[in-house]
C-alpha cells in the first residue's frame, strides 16, 4: 500500500482571480483526498484585492496605523479562505476555514511585517481527524494584544512552510501561475528551462534577486525546518520545480539566471580615506531605512582617496541622494554620481562551490559581447554583476548559452 | 454646563461608498467629539461589497454553508472598520477598530440570521476612558462554536442598537442616504415632507410595509430597550427624524404613507368549505419558506364553498404556484388565479388608535378616484390595501392630500 501523505497546499491570488480559477484549485485538492492523502489548503486574497485595498489605505491617511492596516488588508484572505471552504464543500470534500485568530497563530506585536512565534495545531489535527480538510487563511495571525496581524506581503508562502513545518507535512506545494523556476525569465529568454530540482540555497539567491515565485523568508523557514517545497502550476498538470536540502541532485555548475532592473547606483568620488567615513554614509542611509545591495570601494593610487559605489532600489533613490547631499560636507566628498540605468543580473548554481573558472567563464561572455561591467559581488553559490540597463536582455541570453541550460 | 452625550452613530455602505463619503462621515463623528461627547461608531460595509461578496458565493455554491458565508461577508465590515479607524486618526481623533470576536458580541449559532446574546462592554468602556472613540465592525458577532455569525441583511442598524441599550447611550444616530423618515416616497410624492418624529409603533409598521431606512428588527429592539433613536442624513447637517415613545407627540392621524411594489396575489376559487384546508395550504407554503403576508377568506352564499386569496413576494409566485398545484387535487381547489399585477398601500399613524372615520376616508378617497380595492388588513395603527399596481402612483399622492401630509 501506497503511504498515505499530508501535503499543505497554497494558493496565490493569481490562482484564485475568478471562480473558474478557484474551482480549479479546489479540484486540486479533492484528487489528493481521493488518493487518501490528507491536505491543508493556504490561501491568498482573491487576485489584487490586497493592492485595492491597500489604495483605499492610502487615499485615507498617509502614515496609517500598522493594526488598522493589518485589520483591513486580513479582510481578502478571510473571505478567500471562506469561498476555497465553500468550492470544496460543493464537489464532496469535507472542509471549513480557518482564520489567524481562530487556529491560532501567534505573532509579535511588528504589525505588518509580524513574525510567527508559536502555531496551535490541536484544533486543525482535531479537524483533519474528523476527515475534513483545512482551508487557512495566509498572511495574518493575531497577537498578545488579541488584535489581528500580517506577516508582510508573499505572507501566505510563510503561512504555508509554517503549517508544514508544525504539522510535519511530507511537502508544501506552492502553486502559482508558472510551472516551476526557470533556468532564466521565459519572456527574455526563448529556450528557458523549468529547473527540476534547487537546493534551498539556490533558490534563496535566486528569490533575493529577482525569481518571483516564493518570498525568501519561506524559503528560509523551510531550509531550516527541512520542509520540502514544490513550486507547481495552479493550472497545468506538470511536474514543477522541487526545492529541499537533497544531495541526489544532479551536479550543474549554474542552476539558474535572474536578473534585477529595479536599481540604481550612486558613486562618490574623492572621498578622503580615512577610518569611520563608511560607517557614517551607510549608517546615515541605514537611519532612513534605505537597504543597500552591492559595495565596492578602490583607493585612488596614492592612497589618499577612494571612490565608492553603491546600489539601492530605483524607488529610493530620491530619499537617498538627499540623504547623501546631507552629509556631503561632513565627509568631504568630492563628487557624487546617481545612476540609473543599470541592472543586475546574476548566475546562482550550487556547483559554483566546487567548480573553479565559472566566474572567468561569466567575464569572459560578457567582454566578447563588449558589455562592461560596472560592479561584482559574490556568494558562495552566486556571482553578480552591474551593468548597464540596455544590455540585460543580451546578457541574459548570452550567459544562459554559456552555462548550457537551454 | 451642558451634558456631555454618549452617542451611537451607525453609517451604512451608501454613506460610506467612497473615500470622500468615508471623510465626512469621520468628520461627523469629530464634531460630536470636540462637542466633548462621547461617541461609538457602527459601520456597514463600504457601498456594494456585501452584494459582490455573496455574488462570488452564489456562483460558486447553490446550497452555501452559513458558517462560510458568513466568514465571507462579515470581511466586508471589517474592512470598512479599519478604514474609519484610519479616517479618525486622520483628523486626530483618537479611535480603533473593533471586531465583533473582539468585543466580543456573542450570538447564538444560527449562521447568517443570527440573535445577539450578550456583549460584553468591559474592554469598550476601557479604551472609551482613554479617550478613544472605538468603530465597531457591524453586521457580526461571534457563536459559541469561536466562528463569526452575521445577524442578517441590514444588521448594523441592530448592532447599533444593541450598542445603544448595553451602553445606555442618550441616542442612537442611524445616518443613511436620505434626510429621515418622509410622509410619502419624494420621488413619487412631490409634496411629501420629512416626518419630525415617530413612535417605534409607527416606525415598525412604515419598515415593515417598504421604508427602507431602518431594518424592522432594530426598531422592536429599540422599542424593548428605550433607545432613543435619530434617522438622520450622513451629508446634509439637517435634523432628521426621532423614533422614540415620546408622548409629546403632536397628535397626527396620519404619519405617513407606504408602498410596496412587490408583492403578488393568489386567488383559489372554489375551496369546498371543510375544516383544515386553510392549514393544509398555509402549512405547504411555510414549509417551502414562503411569507404569506395578507389572507382574505370569504363563503360563497350557499356556505358550501370558498374563495381564499392571499399575498406573497413576487420572487416567491413560482415556487408558490408549484406548491398549490401540488396540493391541487388533495385540497379539492377549482381554480387557481395568480395576479402579478398588485401593489399595497399602507396609512401608518399612531392616531388611528382613538379616532374613528380614518378608514373611511381612505375608502372614499380611493373610491372618488375610481382606484378599486382588492383586499384589505388592518393593524391597530395600519391600515393596508392591495390594489392595481398601474393605480400605485395615483393612489399615494391622493391619500397624501387627504390626510393633509404636504
Amino acid at each position: 500500500m501506497k503511504k498515505k501523505l499530508l501535503i499543505i497546499k497554497k494558493f496565490g491570488g493569481t490562482s484564485l482571480s475568478n471562480i473558474d480559477k478557484i474551482k480549479r484549485a479546489a479540484k486540486l485538492v479533492k484528487k489528493e483526498v481521493v488518493l487518501g492523502n490528507k491536505v491543508v489548503v493556504v490561501v491568498s486574497a482573491l487576485g489584487k484585492t490586497t493592492d485595492k485595498l491597500q489604495s483605499l489605505i492610502n487615499k485615507i491617511s498617509f502614515n496609517g496605523n500598522s493594526k488598522e492596516i493589518d485589520t483591513i488588508l486580513s479582510s481578502g484572505e478571510q473571505a478567500s479562505s471562506g469561498l476555497m471552504a465553500l468550492a470544496l464543500k460543493n464537489i464532496n470534500v469535507k472542509s471549513r476555514s480557518f482564520l489567524g485568530w481562530q487556529i491560532p497563530i501567534l505573532t509579535n506585536t511588528s504589525y505588518g511585517k509580524a513574525r510567527i512565534l508559536n502555531v496551535d495545531i490541536k484544533i486543525l489535527k482535531k479537524e483533519m481527524k474528523k476527515g475534513i480538510t483545512p482551508v487557512i487563511a495566509g498572511f495574518q495571525g493575531i497577537s498578545s494584544e488579541f488584535r489581528i496581524s500580517t506577516i508582510g506581503r508573499g505572507g501566505s508562502d510563510t503561512t504555508a512552510v509554517a503549517m508544514a513545518s508544525k504539522l510535519s507535512a511530507d511537502r508544501c506545494d506552492i502553486h502559482t501561475d508558472v510551472e516551476g523556476v526557470f533556468t532564466a525569465d521565459p519572456r527574455w529568454v526563448k529556450k528557458a528551462k523549468k529547473i527540476d530540482q534547487l537546493t534551498y540555497d539556490e533558490m534563496l539567491e535566486m528569490a533575493s534577486v529577482g525569481a518571483q515565485v516564493l518570498e525568501p523568508r519561506s524559503v528560509s523557514l523551510a531550509k531550516n525546518n527541512n520542509v520540502v517545497l514544490w513550486v507547481k502550476s495552479s493550472f497545468k498538470n506538470v511536474k514543477g520545480t522541487k526545492i529541499s536540502n537533497s544531495t541526489k541532485l544532479e551536479k550543474r555548475n549554474v542552476s539558474g539566471i535572474v536578473y534585477s532592473k529595479n536599481d540604481s547606483k550612486i558613486t562618490l568620488l574623492g572621498i578622503p580615506d580615512k577610518p569611520g567615513v563608511a560607517a557614517k554614509i551607510f549608517g546615515s542611509l541605514a537611519d532612513e531605512d534605505i537597504n543597500v545591495d552591492m559595495i565596492v570601494q578602490n583607493i585612488s593610487s596614492d592612497g589618499k582617496y577612494s571612490d565608492l559605489t553603491f546600489t539601492i532600489s530605483e524607488t529610493d533613490l530620491f530619499k537617498a541622494k538627499k540623504c547623501i547631499n546631507s552629509i556631503k560636507n561632513d565627509i568631504k566628498v568630492k563628487n557624487v554620481l546617481p545612476d540609473n540605468n543599470v541592472a543586475k543580473i546574476s548566475i546562482v548554481g550550487i556547483g559554483m562551490r566546487t567548480n573553479a573558472g565559472i566566474a572567468e567563464d561569466m567575464f569572459k561572455a560578457l567582454g566578447k559581447q563588449k558589455i562592461n561591467i560596472d560592479l561584482i559581488s559574490t556568494s558562495e553559490i552566486k556571482i553578480s554583476v552591474l551593468i548597464s540597463r540596455k544590455n540585460l536582455k543580451r546578457a541574459i541570453n548570452v550567459l544562459h548559452k554559456t552555462y548550457s541550460l537551454g
